[in-house]
């Protein structure tokens, strides 16, 4: 831990919000899952609240897929609220009014983190497909140095939503020491073959765009003049990626809820314009996607889910995964209308959770707004959340 | 009818494959829900068995999306069987011995009835987007007119699955009175919002692709020489909609069963080759896709498909939809692992149908192969379907 990065500062509420970028010190590297080593790692982070005095506050927010370290307060691309706002906040579950709360851009994203779309200081391109493939340990471990950094022995509490939940999940089997409790929210211990299937669509279809250039069109143009702008990225594919991608995150309920047949315009136009309200919806997904997010960065962070499967590398048998976090206390929360990580998924991490004599609450929240309920406005979620972190924060003895 | 089309000739039931392409006399047209007057309309049809003295045992077999008219017997491109030969044959339900089987490709197709690959005889060259956009009730004008050339005046069955269920249904209300049974299988009477968003997704897949080049794909290239071949179509994109139309296909359950996390080689490849089986199974789907389907076709067929709500014709009110089909016996299948037209669906059609007066048996049939169960073998489905055939063809008079 350097000097600059202490958190345990005394500042009123509204000036704990900090963040920076952590570079691994030159002549360290991160070793991979793989088999690589990644030397230069950046991570990318935000904070808010103060780290108390004996360091037992922190809280490590895990983002999903497409998120980012702004997991509250407001976005400063977007000028929109962080993306778990409505979890994170004054007098909300969690509250930096008491926690320090961590939340860090993943290793293989585009938003300051290492990634795909990071300058390889070996070449000074963007790595593109050079960029090693990396697992959701690998960013835990990634996430572990970060801690080291800040100062942080112990979480009081990792947190996390879809690929945020695997992260939890990861770091229950790999640093349980460093746990005092976990909530896994929508998520899942492994990919189904459902998952991988529209992963693969996803990869494919930005694979398939000739703008995607096996990987390199984050290379300037090698065009002999000297032309600055970065070369357009697969923008199409990735956006029918996402398109793909959102269906999963809705409920056929909410779609219908929201949309049913509702038409753009009087009459429809025989023809192939967005006719019908969901259509123009998906396409504005897909549009604004594009504008915030990396296509590389999609294929490697879809091959990190794809690739996870936490009982694997416990004999195939996923209690043994939480042999060693018998002391860490769960939450596990699903939704009655997800089907992307459906409740299925959930009861088997509350089964091997006990299996290992694991304390595990669960809670299947009735909702129709499938997956994405995890980041909306879900009453049952805050409270159940605000009960467990509550009751996590006495046993630890936090005010 | 003309002579040539003659179907009551007497032969061995061997001999009684027929088919053809019906051609629309010159100055006719077939009148369109758009407004538009399709001019030169070419209907591709196969035919099973002997249509009986009486013209009383013929059966209207409607084909799916990506289905054709060769249901039964050996197709004669792929060399398999046809794609309904579970239920068409020899002691099966629909028996060429006992029926007269008419299976025709739908308008829109890409099979040898008139669609956007299709030659505008005003131009010498393909429609493509020129081609007017097509309804599931134009598409069964169409077999209307092809029954008429027939010599068919009244079905006593008309059955389909999936968007063939769609044209039985579009047939009970459109043409009653020319029908004595409708059997209806994994359909719906309308398409969902989540059925809109996967076939956008696959529709904005196929955009995507410059190849596709605003649908001119399949005209000659206007490159001032010889060059005869036509151009190269949206592969990648039609690979791509295929992909992730297959998923909606299938049951989680089933791919599963079939897949799990299954690897194509000891160990993952960390990159970004198909890796899973569910991989390389998704990849062949769409690869072999494009050898068969033209994209055009996949744009107009889910456009018709989206469009389709049968109650919106009769005020928003299904059951008025079936008041002239009142002495139409119907059966009504689904499954219960179809994600894609769930059972809820099918259970609307019914209960429609009870509103108004129509007989209608139902059987949900518990598979876990998901949507494409129909096509599949389902011993539950093949006696269901034998017993209200069965019972049907007493009622009529069939022997």
């Amino acid at each position: 831990m350097d000097a600059n990065a202490d958190p345990t500062r005394e500042e009123s509420s509204a000036d704990t919000v900090g963040g920076g970028v952590y570079r691994l010190p030159a002549g360290t590297s991160l070793s991979l899952d793989s088999g690589a080593r990644l030397e230069g790692l950046e991570i990318a982070y935000q904070t808010y609240g103060v780290l108390n005095a004996d360091r037992s506050n922190a809280v490590l927010v895990c983002h999903a897929l497409t998120g980012d370290q702004y997991a509250a307060g407001v976005h400063p691309a977007s000028g929109k609220p962080g993306w778990w706002s409505r979890l994170i906040g004054p007098c909300l579950p969690v509250d930096p009014a008491r926690h320090f709360i961590i939340a860090s851009n993943v290793l293989g994203g585009c938003t300051g983190s290492s990634g795909p779309s990071s300058i390889d200081l070996s070449t000074g391109q963007p790595w593109g497909l050079t960029f090693p493939v990396i697992t959701i340990a690998d960013m835990v471990r990634a996430q572990a140095l970060l801690l080291d950094h800040l100062g942080v022995g112990t979480l009081f509490c990792v947190i996390g939503g879809s690929m945020g939940g695997m992260q939890a999940l990861q770091w229950a089997a790999d640093y349980p020491e460093r746990l005092f409790s976990a909530v896994i929210v929508a998520s899942a211990a492994r990919h189904s073959a459902q998952n991988i299937a529209f992963n693969e669509v996803g990869r494919q279809a930005i694979m398939a765009d000739p703008d995607w250039r096996g990987g390199d069109y984050g290379a300037r143009a090698d065009r002999g003049d000297s032309q600055p702008d970065r070369r357009k990225g697969p923008e199409k594919g990735l956006a029918v990626a996402r398109m793909a991608a959102h269906i999963t995150y809705l409920s056929e309920a909410a779609l219908q809820r929201k949309f049913g047949r509702e038409l753009q315009r009087d009459g429809v136009s025989w023809g192939f314009d967005a006719d019908f309200q969901v259509e123009s919806y998906l396409r504005h997904q897909g549009s604004t996607f594009v504008d915030r997010f990396d296509a590389n960065s999609y294929l490697y962070i879809t091959r990190a889910l794809d690739y996870f499967d936490l009982a694997q590398a416990h004999g195939g048998v996923l209690a043994r995964a939480f042999t060693r976090a018998r002391e860490v206390r769960f939450c596990v929360l699903s939704f009655t209308s997800d089907w992307l990580y459906p409740t299925a998924e959930s009861r088997n991490i509350v089964r091997a959770l006990n299996a290992a004599g694991c304390r595990a609450g669960f809670v299947e929240i009735e909702s129709d707004k499938g997956h994405d309920a995890f980041l909306l406005d879900e009453p049952v979620m805050r409270e159940a959340l605000a009960g467990f972190i509550g009751a996590a924060a006495t046993a630890r003895g936090l005010k």
